[in-house]
């Protein structure tokens, strides 16, 4: 074991090219398991079936939002896989599913894996699932081989990931962080209350508190992920190597004008909400794309009322998402909207009001981890690069706990949160090696 | 009578002026039958709370959308007014509420006079309401004073008006005036279909076809309403003498991106739907303001897909609505929006489609009726303006079989489809007493 250590060691120190790293992965093959690759594919297809749209294939992608009948049936498919790889499941009281299996040396703390099973409303197949699966699939993996390990390896699905149930993602991972106000559980969203919500998953919201675990009692966190943007597949490159992810700062819009007739009130006396916000819609690409570098900023979700034809837009209802690593060019942007949204309420005689719903500041992964990940992946004879993620992870919530580090795969063509989001079995399965080398060179540590 | 009907006469060919009218009003108060205006008030009222929002007062105006269950509940409590004023009303095929008192001279056609009772979404108490409970009022007090009329007098409650259901308004009366295409029945909205939503109403979508009346069966068609825009009460007039409806076209909208991650898809790569609607909605506003004249032009509805913070929107389906008097002008501007949708898809690498989904020619009001409603309002001393109304009425149907006249009271500043929507009192009676003298002047002819 001490000479593997000593290779990934050698690797991550070395600047060595794709090629060497092929040479010394040809000559380490043997003394690694493998994953089974077909169990893994065939599980994710099964998944695939919790929350398909009817009369559609695997290609039709998913609706699995967080809380819904097709989360509670897809949660409970998983659970029966972890009793398949020898292990018992338990929902902690935030509705996060875990499941350990105890290390040789009682002292050591937990390494703790996995990702989420919720999705967007019709999203795809890879999101969250790879890296569910695939931590089941590491952890029957080690037990089919009777692979003991040093320390407890701990296993996650977590909770509401996505932010499409109650406008606040990661919320799993985020109690489990100690991020929580009680009164986030009297929340309504879609007709339910957030307790009733987690209660419906198998949570105990009267307890939420003990789902919150000490910073410091973790050995590691580790979470494999599709990339979701194209900059792998653009490459040809096959494991993303994550420095952290960016910050994100929500908000929730709301543009006030007056509803009235749409054939009797003359245009200059409207004031139409729909303007406001189709002004201010405009404006967010124009002040994001201003700036150089590789921020993001989308206005997803968009409501009218009363949205009737013959009706001038009284209020219209929205949300702004700015992403950057750097917090300070978040500041800016977020500054130059609210100016702008003031200019666009006085010009349009409506009332705009921007009210911050999210702050993700940016979480770093563990330079350490990360070079133990771009080592056995380089071991395995595979290409690398080291990148920021664009998207939100629960792996951003164990950063505060631990050290983190974050496994990317390509996403063909760089489509996600989409029915056409699509990972090749080839490289789940590379996700998944990497994955399982990753906890056993870590285990080491 | 033919003294007043002298008198009348003589009013509409003189340029007269207020002051003159009102000494002829002084005249003939007495000659005049008065409607009840505090039995008025009270069913206006009572009306009110069939689709008043709950815990809302009068104020709170109303959501009585066609086929709901509130417009079947307020549909039944009309009704039984028509019992009370002593007529049987009947449901015709088409779901339109009917009730007839016959004339003296059995050969003569019937005077139909009426309006509807379904509102918008959160649209206000006096839209429709008003002249059909002024026709009620009329009838009855015909009925109380035992005044005998030479024609039949019909008054009617039109089903499903607003275009809140099915997307297409006036849909009682455009079948009575036989513009009805039977593949119609099968459209489905808001999970009813349309043959269900006229049998719920009590209406028998399997003999549609008998709901049609005959091009000159009818002596004329009137109807009392709310102006909705804000001429009149600018201009502290008590009648407008409606010339004719505007042309109304409509669009359904398709603009087509690619939903994807918004975290992960940079802002040069997007294909973002919202960004591409959000333009047009600007566009439809500029290139209506920019000819001179009264044309309007209106994005009401506006629905975005998939509808998530964190997702480019894929899809967004909108409205929009054009109105002028002139049907040239109208294709004008809606060539100039096609243009401009065609260089906002190039630009935003999206498609937009537009389809035509609504098209109601200019509706005149018939010159003599005109000149009658003028002639009456003035022998009752009220100021009056002739002018076109900027919204759609049952009355543009009616003008396709029979001569139409309108007339118009003032909407305080203006507003309507809006729970703010209000007619004073003593307006609503004097709209109801010009309805009735009208009534009797045109029963004369």
């Amino acid at each position: 074991m001490m000479t593997r250590r000593g290779v990934l060691r050698g690797l991550a120190a070395a600047a060595c090219s794709v090629a060497t790293a092929r040479v010394v992965a040809l000559q380490h093959v043997s003394s690694r398991p493998p994953v089974k690759a077909t169990r893994l594919r065939t599980r994710l297809e099964a998944l695939s079936v919790y929350g398909r749209p009817a009369s559609a294939g695997f290609e039709g992608g998913v609706s699995r939002v967080a809380y819904s009948d097709a989360d509670v049936a897809a949660r409970a498919y998983v659970m029966g896989l972890m009793r398949e790889a020898g292990v018992e499941p338990r929902i902690d009281a935030a509705g996060n599913i875990f499941a350990r299996r105890e290390g040789r040396e009682r002292a050591l703390k937990p390494i703790l894996f996995g990702s989420h099973i919720d999705s967007v409303p019709q999203g795809g197949n890879f999101d969250g699932d790879l890296g569910s699966l695939s931590a089941i699939e590491v952890l029957q993996t080690l037990q089919e081989r009777g692979q003991a390990t040093r320390h407890p390896v701990e296993i996650v699905v977590w909770a509401h990931e996505e932010s499409a149930a109650f406008n606040r993602g990661l919320a799993g991972s985020r109690i489990v962080a100690g991020d929580f106000v009680p009164g986030d559980l009297a929340q309504t969203w879609n007709g339910m209350r957030r307790d009733d919500a987690i209660r419906k998953i198998g949570g105990a919201p009267d307890r939420i508190a003990e789902a919150a675990r000490e910073k410091g009692s973790l050995h590691a966190y580790l979470e494999l992920h599709i990339e979701q943007g194209s900059t792998l597949h653009r490459q040809a490159l096959q494991v993303g190597v994550v420095q952290g992810i960016v910050a994100i700062d929500g908000f929730e819009v709301v543009a006030r004008g007056f509803a009235n007739h749409a054939g009797t009130t003359p245009m200059n006396e409207r004031q139409d909400a729909l303007i406001a916000a189709s002004h201010l819609t405009i404006a967010v690409r124009d002040i994001v794309t201003a700036r150089r570098g590789g921020q993001v900023g989308t206005v997803g979700r968009l409501e009218v009322s009363p949205n009737s034809p013959n009706v001038i837009p009284g209020e219209v209802r929205f949300s702004i998402e700015l992403r950057d690593l750097s917090p300070a060019k978040l500041e800016d942007m977020a500054a130059a909207i609210e100016a702008r949204a003031a200019q666009i309420a006085r010009d349009t005689h409506t009332t705009i009001e921007l009210k911050p719903n999210r702050h993700n500041p940016p979480a770093n992964a563990d330079t350490r981890v990360q070079d133990v990940i771009a080592g056995a992946a380089k071991e395995r004879g595979l290409s690398t690069l080291r990148m920021p993620s664009g998207a939100g992870h629960d792996a951003q919530m164990m950063a505060r706990l631990c050290p983190m580090g974050m496994i990317f795969v390509p996403s063909v063509d760089g489509i996600s949160h989409s029915p056409r989001e699509l990972t090749t079995w080839d490289d789940c399965t590379r996700g998944a090696e990497v994955l399982l080398d990753t906890v056993l060179a870590i285990d080491e540590d």
